[in-house]
């Protein structure tokens, strides 16, 4: 099945997480209410509801209970994306204003704060602490993966394992943990709550590397902004790590980075972006986030043959191909 | 008994309590552990985990389940803290670089967002989720009267009643709530823990009018900033809104104000301060602290006569008397 078939099928289940989404940001202050709404209208895939509500199928579904993980996911996921608008001064997400362009830093500092707060205060209202206890012990995780990543601006010098456990904190945590609690709010047992986090854990490894390969390799319409964000920011990602590896390259790129980060205004990321083309590192990266879906794949080989299984495989090997 | 009286009598149980304050904060990034370190050694009075501790005493005490939330309510606290550090620009707070300006505003979102984060994750340990309910909606109100806060600044026209649902949010809900949850915590029965809901609430109303009153009647060596803050920065605090009710005053206090809102730098204020000082405002609206220091008394009169109450009516009366 094709991912979009997939949406159309689960229509009317996300319909609701819609609603509820809306709804969980619209009963309180009016400027938060449209700063938080501004960011829910620009859309998104709503890939961790989509993957709370399959995990869900491995256990007793049951759609009431599995909004209140759904909605705080997807709500922690945007407040995120509202401070990451701020770390990194972004005008544009989704071709769309961010927060903080369309009001200001402060405004969105308290529109992540409040939408943190209110993705708890949703989740916790399920009588199970374990749920509560993940979440807020990923939140943690989630800061100090963005912390990581602003220690590490312009550092040439990191590891390839450096890069992957911030990305593991930043990005594949939520993704394993939206899986994880589908299952645990379906009652689902542990062995599969378990198979079912090392499933989005992995893919979610692989989203991050395609994520930061289309930053380098994409063209401006398929990603929404303009390419060579990352390398602009001095966020070295993992295709950067694997070309400066390489000597023909190395001295040449390690200049072009030099220069990105004492320029001022908006420098021009063209040449370094090219000499990453000329590298092995888009490949390598590429194997890499390949070798994690085969892991996300294997995860859940052990599970029952139902149809949530079926899509979980599709979205796998659709993260694997992606490339808006 | 006096407040320092007190603080010796507890001293053993604080002592725990900063433990695992530093503790919370110091097992998982270098410059998170840091950052928040950096904002704990610059002290503070501890309210809330006195007053959790205190209010643990109407039911079954048990330190080591209080400390599971009296320390996320110190947190929380710091938190918001750094949060308002940035919205203020503000450079130092009790006599200590605050962490925006130490190391920089992107550092000092994240460090608010992880000790948020820490603050629930440890709260969630305790099996109760009506706990976890409540100090997550809190966390929602707080972002909302900061977010009023913002949208009122220089508002000149807004009313006493505005002013007082925004410090019930910015301030007394976590005082109350401090109250509630030791009482919850310790398993005392639901009317015990409205009774101490009902004094936290009007005791952290008090509180924050004194804390306005004293950034205008204050010296800079008592409150360990410049007075004055509040209105330089369009914080339009309750004996401000009192002194513009004043027709002889209200004409130059708004020039005034204006000047301040259009000022670059550090504008002075001076003149506002002794408008005010001219006015009735500093005295109606220590009336108004004194008569919610009364309804907090009241609030607890039924509560059973140990020492635990002695000690809640001193802080009582010490928050009316404040001068630091």
């Amino acid at each position: 099945m094709k991912l979009l078939d997939l949406y159309a099928k689960m229509k009317g289940e996300l319909n609701q997480i819609e609603q509820e989404l809306e709804r969980s940001v619209s009963d309180d202050h009016a400027l938060l209410r449209d700063a938080s709404t501004h960011l829910l209208k620009a859309g998104g895939k709503r890939l961790r509801p989509v993957i709370v509500l399959l995990a869900g199928k491995f256990g007793e579904y049951n759609l009431d209970l599995l909004k209140k993980v759904a909605v705080p996911l997807e709500l922690i996921h945007m407040a995120s994306l509202v401070h990451d608008d701020v770390i990194d001064d972004a005008e544009t997400r989704r071709g769309q204003l961010t927060v903080k362009s369309k009001w200001d830093n402060r405004i969105a500092m308290y529109t992540g704060d409040y939408i943190h707060g209110k993705a708890l205060s949703i989740a916790t209202q399920l009588p199970n602490p374990l749920i509560h206890q993940i979440l807020s012990k990923s939140l943690v995780q989630m800061c100090i993966g963005e912390m990581e990543q602003i220690r590490d601006f312009f550092n040439t010098e990191q590891s390839v394992r450096n890069y992957l456990l911030r990305i593991r904190r930043k990005t594949a945590l939520l993704i394993a943990i939206s899986c994880q609690l589908g299952a645990v709010a379906a009652n689902a047992d542990r062995v599969t709550a378990n198979r079912l986090y090392r499933y989005g854990y992995n893919v979610g490894m692989a989203f991050q590397i395609r994520d930061d390969l289309l930053d380098l390799y994409g063209t401006e319409k398929q990603i929404g902004k303009p390419p060579g964000s990352d390398i602009r920011q001095g966020n070295i990602t993992l295709p950067v790590i694997l070309a400066l590896r390489d000597t023909n390259i190395r001295g040449q790129l390690l200049q072009e980075i030099e220069a990105i980060r004492k320029a001022e205004g908006f420098p021009d990321t063209k040449r370094a972006i090219a000499l990453i083309r000329e590298s092995k590192g888009g490949n390598l990266a590429d194997e890499m986030a390949s070798r994690y879906i085969q892991k996300a794949l294997r995860a859940i080989e052990g599970l029952p043959d139902i149809a949530a299984k079926k899509n979980l495989i599709d979205i796998a090997h659709f993260v694997n191909k992606r490339n808006y």
